[in-house]
């Protein structure tokens, strides 16, 4: 007897991650994830990788200049070839941006595709490669349901306030305004802290913490708000991105004669704790180096989350708890003991044993806030919309 | 017997305001407020209005479209017809930039005017105008001590990490970052609430709000963070201008095919309470107002001063006491009660009645941080640096 799988698909410009989930039907309907994977260099030097839960190697091939569609070609007939008893019932898909319309997941059919795509002038660099996918199925796998499960979508609850900049209104209802991103990271940190925490605290900040960063305050489960914008550029300082930053500096840039392309690698490719180290984007080479600008970099790092944390404490009028995620959150015990170091004002003590190993709780029983170290999953957060909207 | 004065310039594009100080020899060299006045429109129709210390008119005339310099013949001509037994004895000048060569005011020598003149760039809006007078001063009265004041040397105190953006390195290097202005409006708090207070607290944020609006974090004394970065445009949203704003934004606008000029006019002009409301720049109107747009822009100005504030706090982890000062912070009871009312997780209790009569202090004797109303008065700081350097 076959079992129904959901497949997840998390596309950029050059490179597809994907998960299969298999669905284990029961009264709860638990989402086993089966394997995952990444197909890199995509037109140029594409190289598929699969691994199983574990971590263990299921097949590593070069697919030479394969483009996204020689990809997923070579993606399905694997596997179609494992012959593992498993039935891809439905694909979900990670886009960023939802804009104003949806606000929560939704299948994908030929009107709602347009709609997704009309969307892509507010996230260019991102949008378009998450939807290829998307065409790229439907032509090779036509009667898969697709879902869409949107970055944008968890923070639809906050204020008109929180979102607008402070611009002629006329923009704000055009749609510039922040939408914020990470939602799905969000929304699963804010559906598992009650079995991790033992229930849902009513004031929340999830700090996550990636190649890409943010900051996301929650109140009783809902998104209040958050530190990314209308774009991912805005609030932490990240990877290669800078963050915050005064507009009088990018005109500034303008004046002295950068022009726009430029500019946006500049703030897109060449800032954050690449800019500010010199050295690099990755936080564990910035951990392991002996360099002041290193430091320098880690102090910028951990100053703008401390910055962050007080204003997005502020949006919910205090802080119940406070959760690391994503890889420099979950991994990075340096980084949390140096936030919570400068947040004790906000009644933050650290257990630094437990944040050592990176245990779930990692303050000291008498905290005023509790700290947490809490995995997040996007992928299991997309495969659970997905069966979700199909299945009701 | 003559007595010596002391005359405060704060030069703008259109207007030159001034005050004049008189030197009350002794022991404690006071400055007293003899007049002040403004001449605005300059170069069109220009205007020249001067008032005693109690606000009452001494004298309005139109100056026609006379320009600074027929200006400041002008204000010298009617300063010595007054015949009133004071000598002006030495000229004091706020000046918008001090780059990060200059921490504390400075006597102005042509060296020194030519370094002044150097850090225009930085300031390209403002810091010609504020030189412009020295020029004409030294031309009408060479033989006149002229000492330049800055915005920004208050904030030389501040750390390298609190200064920087999230760019490349050899950017900062070069002089983009954070300065941080309104600084002798801080340091003039600073040095007024031991009297007020009692004593200095040793954790303060201090929200100067008024056309141009920022807030600064003051530890013992001296500036840890400001919300106002490179140019006067970043941090809380003002008048006419946008406060901090996705830099994704601004690539947007320019990917759209607006112009430097263009986007340099609407993140400056057009933006701010005047942009969100759609009716106007001032605080006293909005608040008069009963549309619901003036009141979107109130409560976008309350809650990104509620950010802030939890950012600033950060920075010297924790607060004893917040000061509003400015036109707004003296004299809108109904800002500091909305900024207060969503600051009492940070332990704040406002007390309504001297809120309402803009008392001193107001908060309750339990609120654990104490809430203040102090007038500025950046004039007389000018002054008194001028003095100070002179006299030794």
């Amino acid at each position: 007897m076959s079992q129904n799988a959901i497949l997840v698909i998390n596309a950029g410009s050059s490179s597809i991650k994907f998960s299969l989930f298999a669905i284990n039907e029961g009264e709860e309907q638990a989402l086993e994830l089966i394997y995952r994977g990444n197909m890199s260099g995509l037109g140029t030097h594409a190289h598929f990788v699969a691994k199983n839960a574990i971590g263990l190697k299921l097949l590593e091939e070069d697919l030479g200049t394969a483009t996204h569609e020689a990809a997923f070609t070579r993606l399905l007939s694997w596997m179609e070839e494992r012959d593992d008893g498993l039935t891809l019932y439905a694909v979900g898909h990670r886009v960023v941006h939802g804009g104003v319309t949806f606000t929560k997941p939704v299948e994908v059919t030929p009107e709602i595709f347009q709609q997704l795509e009309a969307l892509g002038s507010l996230a260019p660099l991102h949008q378009p490669h998450n939807l290829a996918p998307i065409q790229v199925l439907d032509k090779l796998k036509g009667h898969l349901p697709q879902v869409a499960c949107f970055d944008t979508a968890f923070h639809t609850t906050q204020t008109l306030t929180a979102q607008r900049f402070g611009i002629p209104r006329e923009y704000t209802e055009q749609g510039i305004k922040r939408y914020g991103f990470h939602g799905l990271s969000y929304e699963y940190i804010a559906q598992k802290m009650p079995s991790v925490v033992g229930k849902l605290p009513e004031k929340v900040v999830v700090a996550h913490l990636g190649n890409g960063s943010s900051m996301c305050a929650i109140r009783n489960g809902k998104s209040v708000a958050s530190t990314m914008g209308f774009t991912a550029l805005d609030g932490l300082p990240m990877g290669t991105r800078t963050g915050a930053i005064d507009a009088g500096v990018i005109l500034h840039f303008l004046n002295q004669g950068m022009d726009v392309k430029e500019l946006t690698k500049l703030l897109y490719n060449r800032s954050g704790l690449l800019g500010v180290s010199g050295i690099s984007n990755d936080m564990e080479t910035l951990l392991a180096s002996d360099s002041p600008h290193a430091k320098e970099a880690i102090d910028y790092f951990i100053y703008r989350i401390g910055c962050e944390l007080g204003s997005m404490t502020s949006t919910i009028n205090g802080i119940d708890a406070l959760v690391f995620t994503a890889g420099i959150g979950e991994y990075a015990s340096l980084i949390r003991a140096g936030v919570c170091e400068k947040a004790e004002w906000l009644g933050i003590k650290l257990n630094p044993e437990a944040n050592a190993k990176h245990a779930s709780c990692i303050s000291t029983p008498d905290s005023r806030v509790s700290v947490w170290v809490i995995p997040t999953n996007e992928e299991k957060m997309i495969a659970q919309h997905t069966l979700r909207i199909l299945k009701g």
